[in-house]
């Protein structure tokens, strides 16, 4: 039998950038099919075929016998490969207790932090596709909504946030070790709020002198060469 | 050393019942504190000084030795709870699969499923509680944006949930056995979709006829005395 082959399908600018990332630091062998936004940066039909929910990312594992398993959720699917495909324990946290943190930030990033981003995003979007005639008024309504709920929600996540990068003087997140927990933070960290130019729609001010230690951590991250790999590699098609 | 002691810190008419209805599974002796909301449903800030978040659950345990550990995020708290207590196997999946699933759906629930329902609500609730004047406005704008990204998308996920539900015969969702996969679903399914009442903010038509497999699965939680048990423990302050 031969080795299972691990096919990655990724929505172009998504979460599945991580994923990517992830394979390649585990310096396994993967494929990797991209998939362009439709109009309002909605996913394609066509990865429907491969999960009912049709997100991304999705990874498609072949196992030898071809039997086929698809894997959905970025904290699962993170949490698996590292679980099976990590030999040489380049990203597993040393102890246990690591260990449950970084499974504590698996479920946190996408369950907590992520909805209120994505929330906060959908409301800022509202107004910039609304017609000329309701802009305003959009824009008035979805920032009092936004300010009641989603971009406090979001502050209160970032200082949350700030205040540990502060205590890891803005290295790794876990015990200063490269795992899952920079992996997943990656995406809403990196990609939405540091981001140059989406600062001027989430923040008054630019995060990265509101969050000066989460900022020193991201950019750890978006200068490794194999996230800037993972980035291209994703946006390519 | 005396045996560890848990501590659930509950924010009434919360996610918390969950953990809640675990621990009556798991035949576990625990503690419970139940926090009162505020206006807008808020949690009180009390429950900053058990976790910087401030958010409900968050179970404390304390080890025979007196050293402490705060767990958060409900996915990592359940799947915790029953790797560490669920000596007899009661709600542990049988196999390598099955056990893959269940940390799925707790991944899936917050991650997925949960952060859209919250939007869905948020939305609804803005134009609730705005004033006299303004409220057909906030309706307006909301439901539009509830229509075309939130409730869109929660359908969606219900609409998932309910072909597998119909695949499983209304039984549990991990091969009819009760897992974290069903303690994970009960908030989001049985207290804000299937709740009554509701379904008149959140659905055109009730969401029971709309769904008939996932309700058949719901009442089998809902009914249950442990849920209720749960339930009430929840409430009571």
């Amino acid at each position: 039998m031969g080795k299972p082959i691990i096919l990655v399908h990724a929505l172009k600018l998504s979460r599945a950038t991580r994923i990517i990332w992830l394979l390649e630091l585990l310096q396994v062998p993967y494929e990797i099919k991209v998939y362009n936004r439709l109009a309002e940066f909605r996913a394609p039909d066509e990865l429907k075929k491969i999960h009912p929910l049709g997100k991304s990312p999705l990874v498609e594992i072949t196992a030898g016998d071809g039997s086929k398993q698809v894997l959905a959720e970025s904290g699962f699917i993170i949490e698996y490969l590292i679980e099976n495909y990590d030999k040489s324990n380049t990203l597993t946290a040393s102890t246990k207790e690591d260990k449950n943190l970084v499974k504590y930030y698996l479920h946190y990033t996408e369950g907590s932090l992520q909805g209120n981003l994505t929330s906060l995003l959908v409301n800022v979007m509202a107004k910039k596709h609304s017609p000329a005639g309701v802009k305003m008024l959009v824009g008035a309504v979805t920032k009092k909504i936004n300010e009641k709920f989603f971009k406090s929600e979001t502050l209160k996540h970032l200082d949350y946030l700030e205040s540990i990068a502060r205590t890891n003087k803005g290295g790794y997140f876990v015990n200063n070790k490269l795992t899952g927990a920079d992996i997943i933070l990656s995406y809403p960290l990196v990609e939405l709020v540091f981001l140059e130019g989406n600062d001027r729609d989430l923040f008054e001010e630019n995060p990265k002198f509101l969050y000066p230690y989460l900022f020193k951590w991201s950019q750890l991250v978006a200068n490794s060469e194999l996230y800037r790999k993972a980035t291209k590699l994703c946006e390519s098609k």
